[in-house]
């Protein structure tokens, strides 16, 4: 029993104090809450040399394979990178307070629908370090406070940022449990945040599938967040050749880890003879493997072939899936049985063509004309972002400071009563 | 196993249904689900003897107190409120494809968010037949599918409603699964709708507190709900007398059975003297009792006492309790502490702390001078409401077809690839 409930109790202590954090947040201003990510940027910088060493530790016990080291690692770039992330959240206009509607009842009464914070946010992410710093930017600079709970082997590491984010909190006189990592490196602490309702106002799970699906899978709590970014590009009988082959190239290699990174290429059976050898041959160049279906082989003989499931497979590796499809409604079916409501292209000159792919898309990002690698909270403009969700509530697509808001509704009367 | 297992296999077949119908209605125009609406209102009219027949059936069966009789009874003028509520609902604005945001990128690419349907909505709710009828003409203007599952007692006159509702849709050729009532009255079919993640989208329970607290505690989907309404009015020092009697007198006793009646009256010390007799004789003379705090007993000896529990009693019922509070922080904090961050009110004339009061309330409805019971989507002017949302994800106060919808982005470039 002991086992079981102490991370309960950590978690309900640290819930606490970030409910109490939040509710100071809720009435700062957002000079004050500037005025904290620059200092915490600053912090990150005096403090670099004590987050090297902790993260020299962290990696000094650290078995894993050279990708998970590399992700692991910081070094004085990847600091700055992080005080430059708080600097360039601390530029974005303000989420809060925005009058998001506006409008007068007959019998006067007049409604605002107002920007908010959501309150308390808990983040679990995997072994980034920096995936907390940014976190916890976007946090405070909507006025929520955050619970970090980050990969155990980078436990130093998130200890060592955090002790420089509170360094900068306390300097402006903000609340230091605005930002906390987790207490415990104990795997059971993420179930007690799932199992945090009324403790966690949302939870926001970054990493790879597993984690995600475990986390929408246990949670109790809501949870913004994407399983995978099985994402499609679409050649339209109309797509401009050369454009084609530049935006294939591009959403398939240019980071082929990433969830926004091209998996599947639809290709319009009027165009593929034509097409589909160059494609091949430009992807080949840099080192990209295929599954293609049949009529896809019938034209490039030397692809293998797709199963199935290649189809349902998200590859984050140099892998690009082909399929030849019969026009805009055989692109969308193929989507809609095969995608993840990620992020899905279409690349035509057809206006027509285009604006119907769009309209039809249930994806949280639809694009025409352009690299399905541009989903990202920096592409989109939102500064930063503390991840992308795929559900159908609260938000879709990149999750930027806006989308770490709600609302409430503001109603100014002049005595009224309802009849 | 079977009887574990047939309710969730119903839930699947009713659910796939439900999403090809969905994936249907989120390319129709908004003619044609406004079409389906007015279909659907001339159905229930002319099956009007049928759907009695059934409710009668429903009566002779229940055996429940004549407050839960009430609920469940039709009559014309009720099957005539369905229908014309059905008809409010086609008159509101398309919620589909509202342009929520818009820019363009330095690099070009033009961003929009576009109001979309969330998908397939599953409604739990308990013996008031109409709230299917309700919730049904809600989901159809925003696009989105509905399975309801109303209270056993209930099951032939949900069955009848829906049968009119199915003639309305087939008579426009809108799918028939739009609409759906569980096919079965097993308990166990609200366990495989709160179970079905990747089935429904989202989960509106609408009922007593018991239910929702079941759906929050079990459901894998989202939830929008209240679970309680522990609403406040609080009387501030610079209060108008008359209008503080007249709002209290109506948010505590139009209604007392709605949530968003008032629960608690906070009174400031300096007015409670000279106020709180008149308040108390006003309600008195309507049969309300009271459990008011020491400081309001000095100023009327015979109220009852108030235990700590009763200012976390949602009440609805005649029954007030009443607490003396110095000044609008303390007022503020009595709300945090107790509240449910429904809906709670300020009466001053002091504009400076009404807005002190608003912005540092943390409900989803804040009011000013006005009675609490305006927590409602049609005086919000929503036309209707399935419901109110005291979560902080999504969606707060009245849901209404606006708050039924969820938003894609659709990105338009001419080639652009990310570097």
């Amino acid at each position: 029993m002991h086992v079981e409930t102490e991370p309960t109790e950590q978690l309900q202590r640290a819930a606490h104090a970030a409910r109490a954090a939040s509710q100071v947040l809720a009435r700062t201003d957002t000079g004050h809450r500037n005025g904290g990510l620059a200092a915490m940027a600053a912090a990150l910088r005096a403090q670099a040399p004590q987050i090297l060493a902790a993260n020299a530790a962290d990696l000094g016990d650290c078995t894993g394979p050279a990708a998970f080291r590399d992700r692991l690692t910081l070094n004085e770039a990847r600091i700055e990178a992080m005080a430059k992330g708080l600097e360039d959240v601390a530029a974005l206009p303000d989420p809060l307070g925005r009058v998001l509607a506006d409008w007068t009842r007959p019998n006067g009464l007049r409604i605002q629908r107002i920007a908010a914070p959501i309150g308390v946010i808990g983040m679990i992410y995997e072994s980034r370090p920096n995936v907390g710093a940014d976190a916890a930017g976007l946090c405070l600079k909507s006025g929520n406070a955050v619970i970090l709970r980050g990969g155990a082997e980078s436990t130093r590491s998130a200890h060592a940022i955090n002790a420089a984010l509170v360094t900068g909190l306390r300097s402006v006189d903000l609340p230091e449990a605005s930002v906390q990592v987790a207490p415990t490196a104990d795997r059971s602490f993420v179930g007690a945040m799932l199992a945090g309702a009324g403790l966690l106002d949302l939870i926001v799970p970054r990493g790879g599938k597993s984690l995600v699906e475990r986390v929408r899978r246990e949670a109790r709590v809501p949870v913004l967040a994407h399983a995978e970014g099985l994402c499609h590009t679409y050649i339209h009988a109309a797509a401009n050749p050369d454009m084609a082959r530049r935006i294939v190239l591009n959403a398939k290699m240019r980071r082929t880890g990433i969830c926004g990174a091209t998996e599947t290429l639809l290709i319009d059976r009027t165009v593929a003879p034509s097409l589909l050898p160059a494609i091949v041959a430009d992807l080949r160049a840099l080192g990209c493997d295929f599954r293609a279906d049949a009529a896809a082989r019938d034209i490039v003989p030397d692809l293998l072939a797709a199963s199935d499931a290649d189809f349902d497979t998200e590859w984050l590796d140099a892998i690009l899936s082909v399929a030849v499809v019969d026009g805009v409604d055989a692109a969308l079916a193929h989507i809609t049985r095969h995608g993840s409501e990620h992020t899905d292209a279409i690349v035509t000159e057809d206006a027509v063509a285009a604006e119907y792919f769009l309209t039809n898309l249930d994806s949280a990002v639809g694009l025409w004309n352009a690299s399905t690698q541009f989903c990202d909270g920096g592409e989109f403009g939102f500064g930063a972002e503390i991840g992308i969700a795929t559900g159908r509530i609260h938000a879709r697509g990149p999750v930027g400071v806006e989308q770490l808001t709600t609302y409430r509704y503001v109603v100014r009367g002049t005595g009224q009563v309802r009849p």
